[in-house]
């Protein structure tokens, strides 16, 4: 059972918006056991989107496409399916119909024209009705294939494959069971990994595939099979995941697939621990990165985003002295600011990050992306120097998944 | 000019990254006149990726590919462009390997036949160096036509193309010039600013287009011209700009396409004005959004990330009876915030916000989505109080971006 999805518009290809909708679609496919082949972007015009439906017939048994169903004149996808499809004419979908003029009703906006257009539909499609916007999602059969058009508004196109497109699949293919698990670890590369499980890797069955998916600071490592997932198969990949956690015990952060700070979340709330950051280089991205998720405010208290001295001696009681004396990028510093985060901020652990940036403040000793972050509880601190590149941005992110890598060893150091 | 662009590795189909190197690539290529065609991902598999090739081949002049270039076995990209290219042999290229020694021994890791095995091509490309990894570029040339192979890590990428990519393009294709400037305005939705400018975009020339870029909180105005940008047409562009920011004066935020917190902090720079925030449930965000720019420590103090009660006490003075009486989220408690903000962490300008982001806390009379704001300097407050939706991460970024908008605002009465 493979899929195709196409995204329709402009402002994809000209860079405007990143397409977020397929990467979510992909992933709700995945879960049912849908594999997609391709995703394919193609612009606002009809000769370009009847080749990317044709081509994708042609290799795909469900094609989901977004985009292109708004009321401007750039929107051609529902004319374009209609000609694909060599639809008869268009009619008026009542219910959808009551939708629109509900919604221009809730907002006082005036009905117009081309709103009511919103309603008509090619005679030889499903309507699969949106009750959040006035583009209706749009099905078509041929042959043992299936054609659905949704809006590309991420979330109408959300709410109708949770609410239709997932189970209408379901329903019309006979999927198979999938299943794979994720290694999450953190603070070595791919091929050190790569060569720690070779033998693992080498002697895995034909059935079974692994692959490394890096990001900056950390690698997952993923398990999959595409064949029935039997409970001999569920039990063969859980074994093999132990396996390679056993060769990398300093390194793998979860088994499952979360990003870290989800990880220390989950490790600090069982163990009802607090948190605090001393940010400085960082500038917010760790506090940032916990309260992305829900229910962080029972782990993470808050700190301190201490760009300037002045702040790193108010709010963290760092020595003025040792700030002139070391500077804010030294060992000195950095325990001062995480010992001053447990204490200031009463928590049970602290991060603190301190280091130069860029692309300006390096010295010949001190240059660009040398950063000190160091951990703490009541029991033990950890500092540790650390010497990035010369990019601004790269130099904050890998800061901060260091400074999350090495929280979590000391977490797993006193709470196994 | 048109351009193709194929994103390798099954992380994308799986929906377990965005492709967000796409859009960044339609961009810099949108700037300097190369039109984007097609966007492409597909699966780590030979047959697939040959196919893709051939069909970019026949319809775009610039093929870019990313990914599949690590030291893993899913990684064929390179192989597979040997294939398609029909290359003879893998050759060592000594000056990657020079890097790929120096970045190991930078880390500390052992250098391993499969990191040398980055610095071998095939014999009838040419290699684009990268700096900052262990995967060159690859360029190949069929007929008039390019090729050009890049990693998929986003900073190496980004690199590649800026320094070696663009340079090149500009001086193998005879591009147009183009011409085209923005307005960023933030507070209002695109139907209310196409209202308002409606005589404007009627009498627009055929040859100058405006595009209305959206993005949560903020539309951008683009004026842009496929002509060749002579003076006449550029002062025309310019006349509009003009006449569109005169119809707008409470939303237009900056006459160039940079995002708001950046003119901010240009704002405050010119005025040798500082800052500090108060975040709660923005968590870090709006620090981060001002940190990731170069320079912003001359503005930026920093603040407190204020999570807890006690740290609102604490950090910012707010007094535990007001938090008891009125709760955190409330006009009483965002007001003590941003005052505690302004004199605690002694700057010029303080933003403060208080809102209940989800999924959970909410309650009948602040539901999900209830959000107080406030900015204030030493003579005005400003606090106000907005309800968004009930997706965390939407309503994080809104109060973000409603805050910096606020506090363009405020700026703007004081420093016209």
């Amino acid at each position: 059972m493979q899929a195709e999805l196409i995204t329709i518009g402009d402002e994809i290809l000209i860079g405007q918006i990143v397409d977020s909708n397929s990467a979510w679609m992909a992933t709700e496919l995945n879960k049912i056991g849908v594999k997609v082949k391709q995703i394919t972007s193609v612009s606002d015009d009809e000769a370009h989107i009847l080749t990317a439906f044709k081509d994708a017939e042609s290799r795909a048994d469900l094609i989901i496409t977004t985009g292109g169903l708004g009321p401007t004149k750039d929107d051609i996808t529902k004319k374009t399916l209609a000609k694909y499809f060599q639809s008869k004419e268009m009619l008026l979908h009542q219910p959808t119909l009551e939708i629109v003029k509900t919604i221009f009703a809730k907002y006082n906006a005036p009905l117009l024209d081309v709103n009511i257009q919103q309603a008509m539909v090619p005679d030889n499609c499903e309507v699969l009705l949106n009750e959040q916007g006035t583009a209706p999602g749009l099905l078509f059969k041929k042959d043992q294939k299936i054609f659905i058009s949704l809006p590309g508004v991420p979330y109408e196109m959300m709410n109708l494959i949770s609410a239709k497109v997932i189970p209408l699949i379901k329903e019309q293919f006979n999927l198979p069971p999938v299943y794979h698990q994720t290694i999450l670890t953190a603070g070595v590369g791919e091929s050190f990994l790569a060569e720690k499980i070779k033998d693992i890797e080498a002697a895995l069955p034909a059935y079974i595939k692994l692959a490394f998916l890096p990001k900056l600071g950390s690698v997952r490592l993923r398990l999959s099979t595409d064949q029935p997932a039997t409970a001999a198969i569920k039990a063969e990949v859980d074994y093999l995941i132990e396996q390679i956690i056993e060769r990398i015990p300093n390194f793998w952060i979860a088994k499952e697939d979360i990003p870290i700070e989800k990880a220390i979340l989950n490790l600090m709330g069982q163990h009802q621990l607090t948190l605090s950051v001393a940010e400085s280089c960082t500038g917010g991205t760790i506090s940032q990165m916990i309260t992305q998720h829900a229910g962080s405010s029972a782990v993470f208290a808050g700190g301190g985003i201490v760009y300037s001295y002045e702040l790193k001696s108010k709010l963290l009681g760092v020595n003025p002295d040792t700030l002139a004396k070391f500077g804010a990028v030294s060992e000195e510093t950095i325990i001062e600011m995480v010992n001053g985060a447990l204490k200031n901020f009463a928590t049970d652990y602290a991060i603190a990050v301190s280091g130069i940036a860029g692309p300006d403040g390096g010295t010949p000793d001190k240059p660009v992306g040398t950063v000190w972050i160091a951990v703490a509880n009541k029991d033990k601190v950890i500092a540790k120097k650390f010497v990035f590149g010369n990019k601004r941005t790269q130099n904050i992110e890998r800061s901060a998944m260091a400074a999350l890598n090495l929280l979590f060893r000391l977490l797993k150091e006193f709470h196994s």
